[in-house]
């Protein structure tokens, strides 16, 4: 597997993270596409520098991927691979011995973090309390404070149980939180006692996250129904993907004050029009994608791509395949 | 120290948190003023009740505790205790062999809890990316993503290491990020490193953490000078008393882009005017001294109050004793 490569890189990559890319590719080729990718998530326009690569590090283009002849490992620079997951595009690359990884452990700690600060910000009920004037002892005072939560004892179940709920799970533990996943069938290895029975699992939570990737079984996942079965002032958090969830059954539940409040990094499309009914939704908080963020994403990134390198030069495992 | 005793409680009591108090008294008799406090921070009006009283629960009246001949222990129902904190009154308790605690203990984990979500809102940027609409990839989203942090390897500095400081650590121990406390003195007992020297202290901190308690000492604490030790870009936050803080230097230093931003539930007075310089300051958060609230605030009162009765009935050193 060594020897130098062609590797065709499509992110906006630059600065420190550029150097660490020119420095960990020494003995390889890199390719640039004449324009890169927006960002970690954005597809790149098409570029024909793809067609003779032998790694693709990005978001590269599926049509030119299923027409290359020499490409052997394409590391995709996001969690989510809706782009790629067909079953088509699944059974071309295993026709032509294509690996495939994602970057989903560059993602969870910043993904994790960010389900935090809205788990945190819902107990301490920031959104109300930095508006609040009210002084101490007033009766809007004393409510607020009342509605003030330390998340001991209460319990929260986390659905799409990976990397980012294993991260999650270390940063709530000191918290005295009860952690619960959802799996269709616990595998044992979960470290949290998992429920198999989703209308369960929904009624017992005090915070629902739903951290699914996106996919045919997902798609709808929270329908009216299922968002029926959550217990009746429950919380619910949205940072996998927007299209696993009837936004209108959401805002429904929201309007009916069924939920005590939803707070969602994703949504469908991104961003939701300003017009669009979650935005005048009550106690519905939406941030723009930015879960997976942190200052040092791509050399994170980076770092992890160069690692994932040494293995495939070395015919070793690569860290997060995917197909 | 036996015997049925006669105990002032001046607090807003109600409900199971009654229920508890009646069950706990049992054997003694329970003596409530005409119009008890608005709140556990607050002083009830003074009331005659308390002269006969051997036991005070609450935010009893000053003068009435010194002109009492047959008090023998006061538990403060919050943790601050300004209004006990003089020296005539500390030589008043002592001459009389009046045991003075408080119920810091209570309200650590509320506080504690209350300060990482400012340190998460803040490092996942929530008033800003809240408030934003940005499409992925566009400008505003890439700078507000690049600004997002997951604090792994960043610095926290806390001042006012008690048991809300020691609750931090544990909370924010699977973050990443490196915790010091400052002290005059170290005392070997912090489970994490100690600076002395103050100067050094703020200008090595991404994070500064004022949980001081209002005393003397502490008095305008953060005057212009120490605020301008502060490394630029760092957070300050305020979760202990607002005299702390010099406030217009606060204010001067967010204005002048020298502070990345103040995070503060405590401010002098309380509320400051809508028209207060700080209200108007870029990147000042505000939350009204909700931070060691919590649902259940009451119970755990009267919990804790109660552990320390079956500790003076039997002649045993009292929890969170101060005078």
């Amino acid at each position: 597997m060594s020897g130098a490569m062609r590797i065709f890189v499509d992110l906006p990559v630059d600065g420190a993270a550029k150097t660490l890319l020119l420095e960990g590719t020494e003995g390889h080729e890199l390719v640039f596409p004449t324009r890169p990718a927006a960002s970690v998530l954005h597809a790149a326009e098409p570029d024909s520098a793809l067609a003779t690569a032998d790694i693709a590090f990005g978001q590269p283009d599926r049509g030119l991927i299923e027409s290359s002849s020499t490409l052997r490992w394409i590391q995709i620079s996001s969690s989510g691979f809706t782009r790629y997951d067909h079953p088509e595009f699944r059974r071309f690359v295993a026709s032509h011995g294509i690996q495939v990884s994602n970057s989903a452990a560059v993602f969870a700690n910043g993904c994790a973090t960010h389900v935090l600060s809205f788990l945190l910000a819902q107990a301490r009920q920031l959104p109300v309390a930095l508006a609040s004037q009210a002084p101490n002892g007033s009766p809007e005072w004393t409510v607020l404070r009342q509605a003030s939560r330390t998340l001991e004892g209460e319990t929260a179940l986390i659905l799409g149980y990976g990397a980012i709920g294993r991260r999650l799970v270390e940063l709530l533990t000191p918290l005295g939180i009860k952690l619960l996943a959802y799996r269709r069938k616990a595998r044992g290895d979960e470290g949290i006692p998992v429920v198999e029975d989703i209308g369960e699992a929904l009624a017992g939570a005090d915070h629902v996250i739903n951290i699914l990737p996106d996919n045919p079984e997902s798609v709808g996942f929270f329908n009216a129904a299922r968002l029926a079965r959550i217990k009746e002032g429950a919380i619910f958090y949205n940072i996998g993907r927007g299209t696993t969830v009837d936004q209108s059954a959401l805002a429904a539940a929201l309007h009916a004050g069924k939920l005590g409040a939803a707070w969602l990094d994703v949504t469908d499309p991104e961003p939701l029009p300003a017009d669009h009914e979650l935005r005048s939704a009550p106690r519905c908080y939406i941030t723009p994608h930015t879960a997976g963020g942190s200052g040092d994403e791509m050399s994170l990134l980076v770092r992890h791509f160069l690692s994932n390198l040494r293995a495939f030069e070395a015919g070793q495992p690569l860290a997060g395949r995917i197909m």
